[in-house]
């Protein structure tokens, strides 16, 4: 304890203990921002105080990031992980067809960390804040005996009854996703690979210039309210929606068990982004297997209604992958080459 | 991890990776018991939904327990783990004059825990929310490096605009707390001592059928629900509480800044259990230092209007323990031979 302490202040860097309970909190407090309408009583008391317009359903939801599972520090800035921890709860509301309101932020941090440090990973979540249109109204702070985490509490609503949930989905509606997929995973691919690098030689600087994009997938994923806006403008209600965190395979799997069905996928339809198959070449494998098994990509998997197939199609950011079909058929993807392949349920795990 | 797996393996214990997400997310929804009327969706999608009655205020808070922080396993049953983690949230809920509703449950957890010990957790988990009634109807589970860390999101509601801040108190209200103070850090003395102990010698058997009250309110605290309901139901409104979580000092401090006042307390008003004072006699300490700056009673702290002096006072459960002054006058407590000390601003801190 003694070093770390030795080391913050060697630096002139200050440890949470300098501030106290109350100057940390007054620090949360003038970092606020603009509350939210719906907010009546942000941080500073026992609990955040909202209300919502008559007949809303309320959206509520939680995720956690672990230092060593969901992210590693010796790559990731602070500022990026703060961005990333917002985005990712958002993303699960959006999967709900709702509109995101306020955040509970709660950290576990241990001595190493600096205010200065946590100041960074706040600056990313006030960032993060600002561009989804959601205030920050409260949490918890405290020490832990190893590395950081982040558990966010997020809360949204709809007011129109338009819920959108894993199930709702009929056999023959299109399969859809937002953005394109894979490029988190490739990302991560090169960041460790860097580090492997660097840790054998620490004098080697990493060159990423050529896949800015695709370590920027993997760093600072983005939540997709904005399509979701353009599909509440349009009046398109998707049958049933899930935000990919796990993978396509794994989410693809969620929504099958939750509508007691199967689908069918073609191989050509994958959108990928060309820095994803760069890194897949890099790598000798498959760029499909990137964009079914590789997660974090925080892209939105829905199922539509075949109906609506001329509006879907005329909006850039989503393709149409495939369509639903009966459970005995399973979860196939077609390939160029016309062979039918097995989806399988897996992805990114955490239960390592 | 290969000692771990085989060391879970030997005693026929089963990991989470054993039986996968889907497995572990179907054994919390078999686990989920009845659903409070306000939840339309629980655990199972991306994020669960709620309504509430109109215009009702929606009270929302988090906390989180972290192993080497906030407890030790080495003499915390995990069953009492997960109800103590469930009460200190109610009791945030509790301090806003409001009724709690439901919980999300995120856990991170190393792989050394068993789907067994895990299921001992949620067993005291569920038992509080069927306590309290509040429905468990989402949450995050991951791995973690290090230690097992429980971070709970809670939503309550009020739907009689009586939410009750830490602010809007006058000066000459009577301050007043529920219960006794300091029993639960008595308990956490001689837990730590036994541990010590046992350490040092494994073969003795610590004795604490005496001490079986402190070391309860230690291990198991729980949330002053039923007080409230009793105010609530004489229509007495505290104009402004805080629950105890850090100590008498520390909250009276809070409760003191929001309002811009000082407070007197005595100290022969301050409710004290025989056990803590015995406790405090076997460690030669003033048992009044464990009143005011034990942490973890989870008792309300709160002031009312003097007018209501005759009600709070027929109410066993309540103590009234001093009053506020002006703010210059300060923090301060009156002991028996008349003296006056200043409180400080100290309590349990998780910013070790």
């Amino acid at each position: 304890m003694i070093e770390e302490q030795d080391y913050l202040a060697k630096q002139n860097l200050h440890k949470l203990s300098d501030i106290g309970e109350f100057g940390w909190i007054d620090f949360l407090k003038q970092n606020q921002g603009n509350l939210h309408d719906f907010v009546k009583e942000g941080i500073g008391d026992d609990a955040a105080v909202l209300t919502f317009p008559e007949s809303s359903k309320v959206v509520w939801s939680s995720d956690m990031l672990v230092e060593g599972i969901h992210f590693d520090l010796s790559y990731t800035p602070l500022k990026y992980l703060g961005y990333k921890s917002i985005a990712v709860n958002v993303s699960d509301i959006c999967a709900m067809y709702s509109t995101p309101i306020a955040v509970l932020v709660s950290i576990a941090v241990s001595n190493r960390f600096s205010i200065e440090a946590l100041n960074e990973l706040y600056q990313g979540i006030n960032l993060a804040c600002e561009e989804y249109k959601i205030s920050l109204i409260g949490g918890d702070t405290t020490s832990s005996r190893a590395g950081l985490m982040i558990s966010i509490s997020i809360i949204g609503y709809n007011d129109t009854n338009d819920i959108v949930k894993r199930s709702g989905a009929s056999v023959n509606d299109l399969v859809c996703v937002t953005g394109d997929l894979g490029a988190a995973y490739a990302g991560l691919q090169l960041l460790q690979r860097e580090k492997k690098v660097f840790e054998e030689n620490p004098t080697v600087q990493p060159d990423l210039s050529s896949f800015e994009y695709v370590v920027g997938r993997q760093l600072r994923p983005t939540a997709k309210l904005g399509l979701i806006n353009i599909l509440k403008e349009k009046g398109l209600i998707p049958s049933a929606m899930i935000d990919i965190s796990d993978g396509l395979g794994s989410e693809l799997h969620h929504l099958c068990k939750a509508n007691n069905f199967g689908a069918k996928i073609f191989s050509d339809r994958l959108p990928i982004d060309f820095q994803t198959k760069s890194v897949a070449e890099l790598f000798y494998t498959d760029v499909e297997q990137y964009a079914i098994y590789g997660g974090e990509d925080y892209e939105l998997l829905f199922t539509v209604n075949p109906k609506y197939f001329e509006e879907i199609k005329s909006i850039e950011e989503i393709s149409i992958i495939g369509y639903t079909v009966n459970e005995e058929l399973g979860i196939v993807i077609e390939t160029k080459e016309g062979d039918e392949i097995e989806i399988k349920n897996s992805g990114w795990d955490s239960f390592i």
